[in-house]
């Protein structure tokens, strides 16, 4: 999906497989470590452009704008009376928990020498 | 992860998270339709590309050869004598299960007029 565009999301599906779905709005390498970053607290850009992996700002901007415009996450004011905006998770990307949950167990169990990394909230 | 390479893992690790190390290996559009292919029963590289999101037949055999270095899936000979190579998933594809199940049951909640696949196997 080469564009953060909404709307006409039907045209652009794949198949009618949730799971293809799914990937169209997640599938890449860091959308689901922005959603970790958010359920562990982190709200602003700032905070998950410090995340260890350090995700590029370009990318960070563009997959949040994706995630606003498929209804995952909703920009809020923030609470420090900040310009800069906030992200929440909306209840469609808090269900999203159990795929992470998922994902996190089976890279504890398969893939050496990962741990869960502080909570940052 | 632009390449397919084996080896060297940790190195290009972006961190000890166990989601981000799970991303750098399915964290693409395509990779985990593949192992919904194999758990719904497919095994030959025909089976995978003739599904319905039509992945193209360069990004398979990356996405392949990718699964079995990171041991995912491993090669069998075909059961029908054909020369043509089969897969299947090892220990640790078969437990991505609770991952795919998790996708798919959050695309059926929350992606409109999705609906899971008919068995191909």
């Amino acid at each position: 999906m080469p564009d953060g565009s909404s709307g006409s999301r039907d045209a652009k599906r794949r198949s009618p497989c949730p799971l293809a779905c799914g990937l169209d709005l997640f599938g890449d390498r860091w959308t689901l470590l922005v959603i970790r970053d958010l359920i562990l607290g982190a709200s602003r850009f700032k905070e998950f452009s410090a995340s260890p992996e350090r995700i590029p700002t370009n990318i960070l901007a563009d997959r949040l704008n994706r995630l606003r415009a498929s209804g995952i996450i909703e920009q809020v004011a923030a609470g420090d009376g900040s310009r800069h905006p906030a992200y929440r998770l909306t209840a469609k990307g808090k269900a999203l928990g159990p795929v992470l949950e998922a994902m996190r167990d089976w890279g504890l169990r398969w893939e050496k020498g990962t741990r869960v990394p502080k909570n940052p909230g």
